[in-house]
């Protein structure tokens, strides 16, 4: 094994304990932590928003960590909702690390959140093999990506508990074979649900919604939540 | 300075002596390479393939290196065309590095191509940090992204040669502000020519041809090609 293969292990194992902490500190504080992954563009911030909007009314309290290289762009959308937000910039850092994570959460309000999202940078590879302590992992595919992402990007379709198919609002416009997108998706993580939505229109989101607070009550009624890997 | 970052200084190192390599192999078969950037689902592919249609009606002789985590989809696409492609699948790894393209410049026919094309893999922060050996970088945006990516992914906009901005067919239904994209890149890049483009009408891709054109015929004029920095 050569010395960067043992480095890189060492890297990811200390990310690793350091996740196992920050779960640690959601857990305690009763908070069900969400990432969110997905290429630049496909909408995270927009559904997140639009998921916030929903879930408010059903008193659910809310916050946001918003992962980007630079800028408080996101941030600053989530804080004009009245969310909690904290925004990570990366520099030039293509993922999100558990310790990023930790100083993000000493800042966060914890005891008054139900749930915290957690806003990755855009980007369908590197995210996933680095571990925050979350609960869930929702991929935001979108339709103008195509849909032969799945085939070409499998290693994140396989370590995810569900995927949000958005921009639906443009299926009329453009050649994206909905059929051929889902069996990718169930070749690589078989049962895995699905979501075709709009965040502009609103199409879809009902759904969405509801698997997200069933996983969230099922998340608390489980006491010790299950592992995010 | 941490034994990780020596380690990572050293691999970059490493990478950008075999770049140095693939360099002197390309010019010394007057092969000019243009590597192509992108978030996935910006439409490299399209792009590239309605690029190859005009240029092979000037008797530009062509040929592709596709970098993907998985699958022939795109290769198999160019090999429909005519053109010699060679895939590269980097698995679990997030851009293509220069050893990979120097395995794949070993299979290529150089003596009978003027322009290679390196399509990598889709991923807006981590392709831009590895020197493959190119003599042009470009860059593929597309308006359902949004307009604020400039200033949400800068590190890429930085490192390049021309920026397409893809899928302008989309602009009726989509809000982008074109004059906002721009300002960011110009911040960004000053100076930096963008080609609003639809790989799917044509429209647009006159300019953007004729550019490529001119950076080919002067990459040759020059002899020994500026560095791909």
């Amino acid at each position: 094994m050569s010395k960067t293969v043992r480095v890189v292990e060492n890297i990811l194992s200390a990310n690793d304990r350091i996740a196992a902490r920050n779960r640690g500190l959601l857990d305690k504080s009763k908070v069900v932590a969400v990432n969110i992954m997905a290429s630049p563009g496909a909408g995270k911030t927009s559904t997140i928003l639009a998921t916030f909007e929903r879930l408010k009314q059903d008193g659910i309290r809310l916050g946001i960590i918003e992962g980007d290289l630079a800028s408080s762009i996101d941030a600053d959308k989530a804080i004009a909702q009245g969310i909690p937000a904290v925004q990570i910039n990366t520099g030039c850092c293509c993922h999100l690390e558990s310790h990023e994570m930790q100083e993000a959460l000493d800042q966060m309000p914890l005891d008054e959140i139900d749930l915290l999202v957690v806003e990755n940078v855009g980007n369908l590879v590197c995210p996933t093999w680095w571990n925050l302590g979350e609960h869930l992992r929702v991929l935001i595919a979108s339709v103008p990506e195509g849909d032969d992402k799945p085939y070409k990007y499998p290693v994140m379709y396989k370590g995810v508990d569900a995927v949000i198919i958005n921009k639906t609002d443009l299926l009329p416009y453009i050649d994206f074979n909905m059929d051929y997108f889902k069996e990718g998706v169930e070749i690589l993580n078989p049962g895995l649900v699905t979501f075709p939505i709009s965040a502009k229109t609103g199409e879809g989101m009902d759904a969405w919604v509801e698997w997200l607070k069933t996983a969230i009550a099922e998340t608390h009624e489980a006491g010790t939540p299950a592992s995010a890997d």
